[in-house]
């Protein structure tokens, strides 16, 4: 099938130019490998100094699934669980990646994709004895599978339940760029390192062509984690090919000006899905848009564009949710095309 | 420290210009992800006619540790094991990587590097009930690690022992590309497909930016094979980002032109080696020559170019066994340079 | 403390009579290890013919949560998962046993302890694809661990759904024997065996000393069970010390008598608490009784008696649901005393 | 086939009468269950005065294996592995538990069944970085699978270079009753819990009914210990059926004399077999025998006695290398009528 334009995800396409131009750049110079190249050296200073932790460590991933396993998995022993929301990435599409490591993930719902503090205690109290797992790590995404992001505060007082409760604080920053660029966030990567134990800012979602940097804030959780990431065969040996691309991203506003980008298009898509008259599943301010549509209007709009149909809605009849996803390449007038469609569907 | 030029591994450039032109041409088309792209189809067409086999399947990976883990995981029972030469990347680099995911590896010597269809038959007559791990796997690497390789009538009878044994034959071609263009290679692609069940070709080590292609030759071990490679972290959201590249090794000769120089540059580097009067570990086609050298002229080598020390010789005083490793990028003449440097240093 | 009786769980004491005559009967005897020996054999011989079903393979092991983690680890490959009630034993009580093993427990509500075939067909609805865990074996519990059973027409309706969908069924029989002998019980061993693939029947909670029996119907599930069992630990090497009780429970009626008296005890608790008038959490005829009594009470109680206080009652103020747990061993006396004071404490 | 006597094993008979007696004697008593009864808490201090060490913890389990298993899975972090000799018991007669925990066994060469300190360092200079795993724990047996014992100064030995590799200690003590009593041996129980990290004594092959007593000296190592134990299925819920026997074994010094037993009738074996003009595989002091006899005399005592016949002698032709094993119960009458048996076979 051909369609006029895919918003079913951000990762459609393969890289920004400028990730391209810097893989050309610095294509033939011979390098050290597994990480000790001078590309690595200098991508993990940058991030460091960006999120101010000089003491944190730094390491380049191929893929989301791979970057929770390996960190979960490099904290926990073998009787210690994560609590997260049931809507988790971990818990919905990694295909049990964290239990074949071991580990239960210990399932709590969520509010719009947000844990709250509430039902990490709630976790801890039923789980008191060796009959049960030890919860240990909390794991969060910013923003959320469902396009909401945590707010400073929120994510201050996950923290302070955290620590107070001696829990380790992780989150997956798969859609991080565009977290910190939603118009109502109120916190930065300096802020995302002061509250967290170890965390990974995703390229795959933002315009790398792949690749995502698991930072260690915590010093205790540093130690020997290169064995851990051979060992699970995420150690690339030309791992220059992950981290050009995160010093392009990060030498200078790169990753948020993508992030940006992919967020002002998704915020035009649900301007104009709502003067048309619909309703969303819930309000986000990142790449991600839920609106609920006529399922009639939805076959017609499949014949176009690419997106998922997530559910049949709850409160309006005859109607489903969809994902409409933006990204860095996203053009306006796809954007301006599709909203131009739906009217004319809606008449 | 800043070399001449390094002859450490056939890793430490990017990648061939004709790949990162793919990259380039292909970049901004959109795709679906996670294998279900146009460029993931056609990779595995291409591949498979070339190997003659229309029903196998064919799967991309990031790393060859990954691609090992993997495959071997997903054949083998929680108390299979697999039988593999002690000098196997998986027993020596891979940092317990099968061990990880449950299962031992039982270690026979080698012959250079290679295993032998009496080893196998040991390992199954030592192997004869409950208490003790079932052997279920062949692991050879073809090159193997020590540079050598199979010929077509070893590989047939480790098929053989193999298949009479319900045994499964598994291949790491994480240098694939240099053994069949080995000088003294007498099997082709098909050859492997025809001998084994399961084998990958790799591109990190032949002018891939990375990937590895897994080839799933055995209809049995096919099914829900994806399943495999996300819940272990390896199914990339833009696998067009490995598939391309496959395309371009694969859709002329370059997969194979690059194995071909690769492997000259190194012929010219043992017959220059071998005329200033040294000897050698062992005999090697591939694009790894083990040549044995004073120690006092390996210092001064070393001033100039980067390469593995391995060991103290045992047949000769006062020197030991380095490893140089040429690649699709490496020039004459940065081997004439080498030759040269070291007829000076030996007088 | 000193308690007049426990009524805290149906282990309090070490084995029937009877199963120590047996030991001690058989105890000098030279027999063969890790299951070849006679008594092995024997009881095996009983089983089968119990369950009518002569093909079927019986293993003995140490404990419950070794025979589910055994069992289900022995079906499952590595990306597949176990449907269970939230309550099932798994999930609640064995510290991530299951998990350990690197599984994914899909866990749904149950109703009373029981699981649906709804919920099956639910869970498979919303796992399609890779993506996802793949659900392979039902788990559930005769008795469930709210003190509940199936039905012979509940069991056979799971069945048929798991059969039509390729899910193997799994049944864990801690208390299979108090199940059996509940008066509104309409099913047999044999029917159990005829409606699943794999199912254990408890030894320790129905007066062995320790020791459950793995019956493992279907053959496709047979083949190498022991290697499994050797490789968790679980061959004892004088395995006669679990095949010399059950011989003794199953050689005549002891196993179906222990589990008789056991519900008839509970019965007696239950009829004389309702007397009281007194509700309870559900209505069960095993030998588990939940009870929801004020506060104050169960704190009288408490310095007498030993049980479990699960939680607050939702639906009576000031009041909490007890578990009061019978056995074997339990006399009428306690039971009369028990409910003696009891009425003592309401006026 | 009936035999006169059973040399197989140390585990043919079932438990020493006294031991049966203590079963007797508390079996319907009430007592709480998964280890919080008072005869664990009693065996636990008797264990702890015996090694000296008030700050030890005990646990008890069913099997060898399960021990082995729980104990290095519970030190191990995913990427360090174990070392022990090619003849240890995880290495040949565990069906690869070790590493379906996720570990691998560093196996080298042993002397007699015993791991030198050379060969630990060896493995230590040949494992430095990531790319392979990280040795952790050093495991060793006493007495050991070949019958030999480790000396009070090679223990002592291994222990420095241990501590200064950073390296824990962790010794099987299937067999630590016949090590403890042999002729030779000077050191006890409190020497051994002196040098090591973590170690069991072994029940089953000493008298036991079953169980062994996991010992956890370094304090480092003890917490949550219980939550490994349930997690791996070994928590009994009639934790007194093994402490019940480890009362019996140790109020006294019945451990002590069922060893001495043992030893004597196999030293009585070995000299007898001795003047009959036989040589033997290695020289035990422990109640293991491993004498070389002709293959016609090894035909004609196999009618009588049960015995493994281990390998072809290499250096009589002809003849083999059996092994004798006696226990507790081991009558001075089956052995006289053993070596009258080969005297007559001999002429």
């Amino acid at each position: 099938m051909s369609y006029s334009y895919l918003f079913r995800d951000d990762y459609s396409e393969g890289m920004h130019p400028r990730i391209l131009e810097a893989l050309a750049r610095t294509n033939l110079q011979q390098e050290a490998g597994y990480g000790a190249d001078t590309f690595s050296q200098e991508a993990e200073q940058l991030i460091k100094k960006m999120i101010n932790k000089p003491n944190a460590n730094v390491h380049f991933v191929s893929t989301g699934t791979q970057a929770n396993l390996i960190c979960l998995a490099s904290i926990l022993k073998p009787y210690e669980s994560v609590i997260a929301v049931d809507t988790a990435h971990p818990n919905t599409r990694e295909t049990g990646a964290i239990e074949a490591t071991g580990h239960r993930i210990n399932t709590v719902t969520g509010i719009e994709g947000r844990l709250t503090p509430t039902s990490i205690l709630e976790v801890l109290e039923s789980h008191t004895n060796e009959h049960m797992v030890k919860p240990r790590v909390v794991f969060i995404s910013q923003a959320t599978e469902l396009g909401t992001i945590y707010s400073k505060d929120e994510l201050q007082q996950l923290s302070k339940v955290c620590r107070q409760a001696g829990l380790y604080l992780y989150i997956d920053g798969a859609r991080m760029g565009s977290a910190l660029m939603a118009q109502d966030a109120d916190f930065d990567l300096s802020t995302i390192a002061d509250i967290c134990d170890m965390f990974y800012i995703g390229g795959t979602k933002n315009g790398a062509l792949f690749g995502e940097a698991i930072v260690i804030v915590n010093p205790d959780l540093q130690q020997h984690f290169r064995y851990h990431l051979k060992q699970r065969g995420a150690l690339l040996a030309k791992m220059r090919s992950i981290s050009v691309q995160f010093i392009e991203l990060f030498k200078d506003n790169l990753y948020f000006e993508n992030a940006k980008h992919a967020n002002m298009v998704a915020r035009e898509l649900a301007t104009g899905i709502k003067q048309c008259g619909y309703d969303f599943l819930n309000s986000t301010s990142t790449n991600q848009v839920f609106p609920i549509l006529p399922n009639g209007i939805i076959e017609k709009l499949q014949r176009q564009y690419a997106f998922y149909v997530l559910a049949k809605s709850l409160s309006t009849p005859n109607s489903s949710v969809i994902r409409l996803c933006t990204s860095w390449a996203t053009p306006e007038s796809a954007v301006q095309q599709f909203l131009g469609d739906l009217k004319n569907y809606r008449t």
